[in-house]
């Protein structure tokens, strides 16, 4: 693999909306609202975008989606479709198209309306835990299977959500900036066990937005270029918890998607100083340690528990607030993380930034577990 | 723009499946027999394919559709929604990660089960022109302005239909491999004047693939390979017909897609030989002409009734017979119109071969006009 992304490629500028319960949003509101910062963030006007890739699970549409919204007409627009995933893959096209030498400055964007139906279309406004038509199930028997298996316990869990809140309360933007304790982690409502309310992310309306250019070019915008430096994405099978690969507690698409981008790199898990994970559910982050190679398997639970995973630990994870706190509007996810890699990157993340950032990874799974990409950025 | 993606990228083998009411196979039988032609012409294993790009519109999946079915895990696979731009688009995004230097060997592929749900889901089977529930309505206002400006009327459009007709009965894969004659044409039932049913394509199941690799290692493959000299793709708004930037009679989507891809290739209209373009109306066929510069504004009605996009004429339209006979299962027909081209420009197409094709062009539109892709290749 000869390509060196970081030499070809840069994000010059990143933006999100607010996070959160947006009834008077449109989704083309939060489109506008997110690509505008991020060309405001990169001095850069409208007319210069040449391309776009936008992710989105739940919107019916095309391409067209973000051309109306923008008013950015005749240009290529791709919208990708990959689970909780299609955010980041996203950004991942967006790059390459780049590297391909095919445009100079392109966006990724992502986007999702979950509490309505944005597009003037019928309201089906869902339950915070609504999303997990499926997905806390199948994420439940991870987290029963890991108790069994390393002795831990919902207090593990827990501890995830104590510190992805804590982190979150340091986000401007996050939907659900409040702490919380243990006690009301674990008094909170089931919702399918051992999973309760407060170890599933809410439901989230809000979008995410990165401006992407040619290495050589990067300096002529205003904002600070921050290079990617690898971006892996791995499918694997629909039915993940049929064909486990790890026992049920850990899933191959991370670990696949981790290893093309720490090759593309040319870095392995201990270079990197802080990491936005897929914490859709407490126990997925605690895996997800794992499968990114963070620590040893079965050692996920005390990572989080002795502190290393928290802002002033050895390895900040979620300084965000993660999908816990921060909230988990589908598609825009992945670009969401890109912005707080961005912005931690630059040192920019004021409360909440991570001292000493100078690699950050990026974490996106979906599917349930059939998709994964994997983003190593460096300032 | 530096990119020439014909000195970066190659197509180097292409399969696709019989079109039809293909009730005994599943969407995953469609998905394998499609790739494993297109692996069997290029002489590659599936092992080697380092990532996928697939289109579709109808499928919940993402890109696990895609692993599940070819048992290809851990890789990269991206799936496109670009409405009936899908297939191309998702060529498109393969050919740009080549040309990026990130894989060598990727696939391109295109699906859609329309007759049933395919995926063992609940049979959703359509009429005929069911797939029409807003596409005839919008196409018709065009035919009927069309017919008001420049004095062309129903055998105009019927032209189209007997021409991809009879071009169709030569293509092995077609689903309706039949002659129709310009009387059963303008007597058959109305589906939204003046659009009748032999003006509409049929409703399709079937898949299609394309094999592409870095042009430097294409001739390790067995297929003779043929090179992407240029790929526009064009998003305009979704209500193409509220702000119409011809007159109703013409679609800017195609119009910016063609200038991109033109001026990729450095050729312009004159050295195309043949093309397929996306006639899912007869009336879209004529405008198509005209958008894409084969003939001038208001002179698509005779350039066909004149026999100049007949096989055997100056420059053949749909020799494989169109969407109008060939069938449109929509995300597949973009890599189904590559699947042609290659075959032709290869002068592998049979009875429906055009003489002397060096240049071929591919045109996929969709929205319905909001988006439009050109592809052009040589040999």
């Amino acid at each position: 693999m000869a390509l060196e992304l970081g030499r070809r490629v840069a994000v010059v500028g990143v933006g999100c909306t607010p996070f959160g319960e947006l009834y008077e949003k449109s989704a083309e509101d939060l489109l506008c609202d997110a690509v505008d910062e991020a060309l405001a963030d990169a001095g850069c006007e409208r007319e210069r975008i040449e391309a776009a890739w936008v992710g989105s699970v739940l919107s019916p549409f095309g391409g067209d989606a973000l051309a109306d919204a923008l008013k950015l007409f005749g240009r290529p627009i791709t919208r990708v479709q990959n689970y909780c995933a299609s955010g980041m893959d996203a950004f991942r096209n967006a790059c390459l198209a780049v590297a391909a030498g095919m445009h100079d400055v392109v966006l990724a964007v992502g986007f999702e309306k979950m509490r309505d139906g944005g597009f003037a279309r019928p309201n089906r406004s869902h339950p915070v835990v609504d999303f997990g038509e499926r997905a806390p199930h199948v994420f439940a028997l991870s987290a029963n299977r890991y108790f069994n298996r390393y002795g831990a316990g919902k207090k593990t869990l827990a501890a995830v959500a104590v510190k992805n809140h804590r982190h979150g309360r340091l986000s401007p933007k996050a939907h659900l900036r409040m702490d919380v304790s243990e006690e009301t982690v674990l008094q909170a409502p089931m919702v399918y066990s051992p999973l309760g309310l407060f170890d599933c992310c809410p439901t989230t309306d809000g979008a995410a937005a990165a401006l992407i250019c040619r290495a050589d070019i990067a300096r002529s915008f205003r904002g600070a270029p921050v290079r990617p430096l690898g971006i892996g994405l791995a499918v694997v099978s629909g039915q993940p918890y049929y064909r486990p690969s790890f026992g049920y507690v850990g899933f191959e698409a991370t670990v696949r998607a981790a290893e093309q981008a720490y090759a593309q790199a040319g870095i392995g898990p201990d270079a990197v100083d802080f990491a936005e994970v897929h914490d859709c559910f407490t126990i997925t982050e605690i895996l997800t340690y794992e499968d990114l190679g963070f620590c040893r398997r079965g050692e996920g639970g005390r990572f989080v528990e002795e502190g290393r995973a928290s802002l002033g630990g050895e390895k900040p994870v979620n300084p965000s607030g993660g999908l816990k706190s921060y909230g988990h509007p589908i598609g825009a996810t992945g670009v969401r993380m890109i912005y707080e890699l961005v912005t931690q990157l630059r040192g920019q993340a004021g409360e909440r930034q991570v001292q000493g950032a100078r690699v950050g990874l990026a974490h996106n799974l979906g599917g349930p577990g059939a998709v994964a990409c994997v983003s190593i950025l460096g300032g």
